[in-house]
């Protein structure tokens, strides 16, 4: 069995934060979360989570079934370092597991990468292997350093490095995949006599080598895989590589983003071919988009089911559905359980809320319709609003195929407007409006002769 | 005479799409689009162009009186190459012309490029001339091999290449300028026995050298002009490097742009000197923005007119003009054939459709003025409805100088509001409202006494 | 004492612009403001700034009392140069003070920097110390050679360089810190016998070691600091570089910024811990944010103060301030002089203005409130306007506690709604709503049979 440890205990002081660190976001799920995916996807079924007592928030937000939650002792009289972080996940590691090590603020490693590791690991039949990377500047990194085989010889820290070693660009990541047994018996080896009195991991590396037990190093390709998030800036540029990533992706499947810089897709967004993204627009949560549709600058889009050949353009949609060949905004809103039909206009400055627009209908411009049901055709003109609250309760509105709605009017719920039902503009409409009939509840027009000329306007305007 | 052959044959497969690769859109307008203008630039008046069969989309999309062009046959027994694809365009060419070798998907290279390399090459008398950039990563590119004597000695495809010659970062681009009867001549010498069994056109200059024909080499002092597309990545990094191109161009002139890396103008969008544009602009199509003005942030202006010192915040401008010292927005909807006068407000949540509104008039918010005429110094309130449309036609509406239209009012077109006439807040108005009359139409107020205790709201609320 | 002088009086041509060049703004100020902020923050109390006749406009943006202006004449018969410049500010230096030179379009310098510039410069006794820093292109700068003891030797202009020097990668900021007596001395030794007639202030170092008199270099760490603003390409260059420092300081205290690269904040603007800021957003003037807010995206906020937990979307905040647990947006847009209290919403398409909303009142959408004190747990419906002005002057409205003001009614002010007042959707209210009860200003609805078949809509919409 392969398993994991994910060390997530480190207090992470420098993000300055209430938060516990793994559970800051980037590209908006936390940072935890795309570790343990990256685990899962890499096959291990099992991933033991060390996290410091005192991290409720932490337990309760991951729900996954491969997570077991082991706390980390922490105080005065309580060591420190990786090395007793892996320890506490011991008694979960068994001889003939095969354990890789990894950490909650490192969240851009790929699941490709850590099967590949596992897979060189298992077939070297080493009992150590350490993920590497390359650095241009690999200051701060502990450097891989070889023998004259080839051979893994040893992990220089960057304090104990001589100027010939600090050039050297192999870097160690701090991911490791170890044989339970292996690393079990070394862990009883590892000692604290170094100058922070911390055990640390990598000295089981030392160990190994030590007994004559086999162990080398995998490479990765892409040294973004290994970066650690410790501070709120490193958070921001996680955040960019994470979005460069899920962006190139999409345009590899066919979709066109204009500024991948500039726009901010969650992974697991589906998005179909030729469907244009500009700018500014974010896509979040469990969200699919069409073919053919351009969504445009400055939308937000969340956890919402858009079709084909949509054209959404700053706008504001959450836990909805947009038909085939509809066209949203600009400015427009639509609000949790809003099921937009098939070519249906929800212009600007109208917010629909847990309401059903029928296809071909329209709502233009400056309206609000609310727990309704909306037929076919059915125009919904200017300033209208579905009133659906009375200051107790909500009450739905049922609007029949074909039916007008006139500007400024309201519809006062619970009311029925049948299908080809015409209300004039103007009207507050709180009976049923039947079927081919009109309605109308407005007074008549006075003209008061001279009024403006009386009260003094033209020459105070003057 | 001067003629480009413009190679756009390319199935594109990488693009994962359904749209013809040169026409996928760059900044706005296609990509062919784009070497079509700078060829134009250039002094060519005849651009032949190569495009597969079944691409009538693409025929049809490019209007150009200078563009002829030409189907290359693509199927099982037909060849493949660059070189197939210019013989295609043999019958244009004659003995004296110039001919130049393009790209339909190498949108990035500039008229005076390419003006320089024909200059070039006329002068010194080349029969072929290449067009070469310097890379500091030259991989995958053919290199430029110069014998002692400084001359083009031959250029090396990567794949053919040795590890010295693989340092060179001197590059091919694909692009020639050829002497009529030279290339004429040579594609009919140009074979296929390569690996690929492709005809090349690179090719031509080895039997121009052969030939003992003089060749030379025009060095493009910016290298990201023979960037080309082939995957919707790279659509997106040609995006970037032409925006910079326009942005920078547009600041040169004087206009200020505070972050060029995000925002969006279209090449030939006009812009006056100390015009400010905010982040998340988009200025589109034929666009003209005056002096002094302040135009941002997330702003889209589409073939509009906009005066001196106007402010447009956060707003969308389609097909209108605005004039000057106006203010439009935050949240304002010019849709088109909207004519602003000068000193105008149009506030929040306003749209204007079909309309001229006269100059110092006013409508500050959430109002909806469609298919109107509003004279100068016009107030018009909050929550206004200019009713246009009645289920069957659109109507319009005339209002004069210095009228007052009260808030929530509907104005029923027809309909005409005469100078100084003033409307009641809540009024619909279907008949004319006369100079300096008051016009209303509303139900006079009345009180229930403790309604709200008696039906409950009290205790329901506690 | 310790004084600056600042040269500003240089044209900026190449800025193409009608406004001084100190005053270009670089992220929301102008560059001369950070000039003096940066001189000030050094401990300098005294900024001469030289600048040409007719830069009135300067004159009067400046206001702080550390300022002099000095005026350079300029014109046929007058010289040009550094060193001209700072000779009109002879009068104000006194034989010991230390004198440092600045220049109005060098914005990004730092006050730690011009400290430790001349702290270094006290410490190290010296008569002259240039400001020195390393860039990897030093093209166009002076470069800085040292002698065979480590001293600085000379400064070399590029034009003067060899190919060795040209390599030297130290270079001349053009700012320096003099003794005052040295430097009053030296520039009555500077001549213009140069190619360009100019004087030059570098050839006071140059004058000083002729003299044996003790010169030094101080080296900045950032060269960033060092940049000039000389065209608008440039001015966009600053303003990236100040944004990132501006946003880099906030994360650092905690700051949550999900693109830094386009999130546009002034300096000065506080933030609380773990807000979140999210990408096109504005934080401008006297802002002050609480903690755990989320603002964002493409908000604009100027001179407001917004305590904890509150959520902006999308939204426009002028001179306001919002309580704790405030909701705002999306779309909606506080003008000045609007005070939102706790856990209020305002939401899409709402405009308030010079208004009070009480604690857990709710304005949800589509409605305008200007010129009221509304009191607590009131409920604005959808379409409500604040009729505030009636052509003539603005009045206010008051709102009592617990009031329901219905969909699309209008309060014509000055009017009252006491508390618990109850207002029927589509009223338009003139006169008092009393405690409890109800006011209802509308007209009944009346239904005509088979009016939509008699006027051919049907028909003609079959």
């Amino acid at each position: 069995m392969i398993i994991s440890i994910i060390l997530a205990a480190g207090e992470g002081k420098r993000m300055k934060s209430k938060i516990p660190k793994v559970l800051h976001k980037m590209c908006g799920k936390p940072l935890l979360s795309y570790v343990i995916k990256a685990s899962e996807a890499a096959g291990i079924n099992k991933n033991v989570i060390i996290i410091s007592n005192g991290s409720k928030d932490l337990v309760e937000s991951v729900k996954d079934e491969t997570v077991i939650f082991k706390e980390q002792p922490v105080g005065e009289n309580v060591p420190y370092g990786t090395g007793f972080a892996v320890m506490q996940g011991k008694d979960y590691i068994k001889d003939d597991d095969y354990v890789v090590i990894l950490y909650g603020d490192t969240p851009l490693i790929k699941g490709d990468t850590l099967k590949d590791l596992v897979k060189y690991h298992i077939e070297k039949e080493n009992q150590g292997t350490v993920l590497t990377a390359f650095f241009e500047n690999p200051t701060g990194y502990g450097r891989i350093l070889y023998d004259e085989k080839g051979e893994l010889l040893k992990i220089v820290e960057e304090k104990d490095a001589d100027e010939e070693e600090k050039k050297i660009k192999e870097i160690n990541s701090g991911m490791y995949c170890f044989n339970g047994k292996a690393l079990r018996e070394s862990l009883d080896k590892i000692h604290r006599d170094n100058a922070q009195g911390e055990y640390y991991i990598t000295d089981v590396i030392e160990i190994l080598k030590r007994e004559n037990l086999r162990v080398g190093v995998y490479r990765a390709q892409d040294n973004t895989e290994i970066f650690g998030v410790n501070s709120k800036v490193q958070l921001a540029q996680a955040d960019m590589i994470m979005r460069k990533r899920v962006n190139e992706k999409l345009m590899e499947q066919g979709v066109i983003i204009i500024n991948p810089g500039n726009t901010y897709i969650e992974s697991g967004v589906k998005i179909g071919e030729d469907t244009m993204i500009y700018p500014g627009t974010f896509l979040e949560g469990n969200t699919e988009i069409g073919e053919n549709c351009i969504i445009g600058h400055d939308s937000r889009i969340v956890d919402s089911k858009i079709e084909d050949e949509v054209e959404i353009q700053s706008s504001t949609i959450i836990e909805s559905t947009v038909g085939n060949n509809s066209t949203i905004g600009p400015y427009a809103y639509l609000r949790p359980n809003s099921h937009i039909g098939k070519n249906v206009k929800i212009g600007d400055f109208v917010e629909v809320k847990n309401s059903t627009i029928g296809d071909y209908s329209k709502a233009s411009h400056l309206s609000y319709i609310g727990d309704a049901t909306v037929g076919k055709k059915v125009n919904v003109g200017c300033g209208v609003v579905f009133v659906n609250y009375n200051g107790k309760i909500k009450q739905r509105t049922l609007v029949g195929d074909n039916a007008f709605i006139g500007s400024n009017s309201n519809l006062v719920a619970p009311v029925k407007v049948e299908k080809w039902g015409y209300i004039a503009a103007g009207s507050t409409i709180t009976d049923a409006v039947n079927e081919y009939d009109l309605s109308i509840a407005r007074a008549r027009q006075v003209n008061k002769k001279d009024w403006v000329i009386k009260k003094g306007f033209v020459k105070d305007n003057k």
